[in-house]
């Protein structure tokens, strides 16, 4: 990497998947890149339903144990509270009252992260044991790669495992 | 902030308000004050629960959202434990056991930061979407702040998120 | 420690007992040591329940409160998985996952842990609370240890809190 040695680095694992955890992910990834930091970000177990290219819940992989786990984890608006989460209601009623406070929602902050020119990696060895492919997953995704790799880039920044 | 270039630093994102993982977070706290190291909490979403003025649960907030959502998360005398809380039997016997073997509460380890000389510090966005406002939290809270301002402040800190 | 100047230095704090969050803590420790890192795993809370000897689900300590909270937490082979859990049927299918794609299972990344040189240490506090003994716990742990001594030795390391 060509940066500034002074430049400012955070490298976030993402791995849980849960909705207020990834609001929380993105929140301090966009504040961080918009302060002129150099922001990784790091999906890997349940954070990488965050990726997922189709929004509904999709059976990704090819045998069934994966089938059925892409399923129950679901993509982007299917994301469960980590407490309270009601079935699925509260993650709804939460967007609410974001949106209602002008606060950015998650998708909001997916597509605020990539325009800021945060790096979004997906965790190879989670790829595989999930069956998830890089074509299942969005656009925004620049790079696989396993943890050695996050671990070498990480080297001088702030690593937050969320 | 006037510091010694040494003065070691910690910084805590205290995310989630599960009772353990509170207990976790301030026991990491002021550990670390007691060893001359300087700390700053950084309350959010969930963890604004163990900053709420009113032991009880109390509905605040003015829309019908928040005050279910704040009348469902309680204070601090009701964060549940992450796992096998038991519709919250488990923290109190948990506190018996802390008790037992002379290990500080958390209500005492709250006390202890503040007497450290800990910053707690309130996310503005959390008490915006939850319509939690600063009078409706305890005094000990120093300030009101937003992730860019945590991230400039934390830069020389480790930062870890619970 | 005599190390030299530039060893990096990873330190983890393995709060989380689940299943999930303990194969990411280890497979970040791994691939640390692997590459060169000096790593320690600081056990703590539910993630004790990784080190204790026995594989199954023992009624551990004195009172009846922690033998209780011992037998319900369990061992390694008992690590719940921290979302999709059905009462234990998920670790099992997810080992299987991890096998069928020759990816290292739980018992395999601690024995590799061991022989990388990670150093794993044993929260003394937690034991105290959860009445957990020395000879209750697995030969590899090398130091039971408190959380000052945790962060003294971990100054010029990353802590990453799971």
């Amino acid at each position: 990497m060509n940066l500034p040695a002074d430049k400012k680095k955070i490298s976030i694992v993402c791995f849980s998947g849960d909705f207020d955890k990834m609001v929380a992910a993105f929140t301090i990834a966009t504040g961080a890149a918009a302060t002129n930091r150099e922001v990784t970000m790091f999906f890997t177990f349940w954070g990488l339903n965050a990726l997922k290219k189709k929004k509904g819940r999709v059976a990704t992989g090819n045998s069934i144990m994966a089938r059925v786990f892409n399923f129950l984890m679901g993509g982007l608006n299917n994301l469960p509270l980590s407490r309270l989460n009601f079935f699925g209601a509260s993650p709804i009623l939460m967007t609410g009252m974001m949106k209602k406070h002008n606060v950015a929602t998650l998708p909001e902050l997916v597509e605020a992260a990539h325009a800021l020119g945060i790096r979004i990696v997906a965790c190879e060895m989670a790829m595989h044991i999930l069956e998830v492919g890089k074509s299942d997953m969005i656009e925004e995704v620049q790079d696989v790669a396993g943890v050695a790799t996050f671990l070498n880039e990480s080297e001088n920044a702030h690593i937050i495992f969320i």
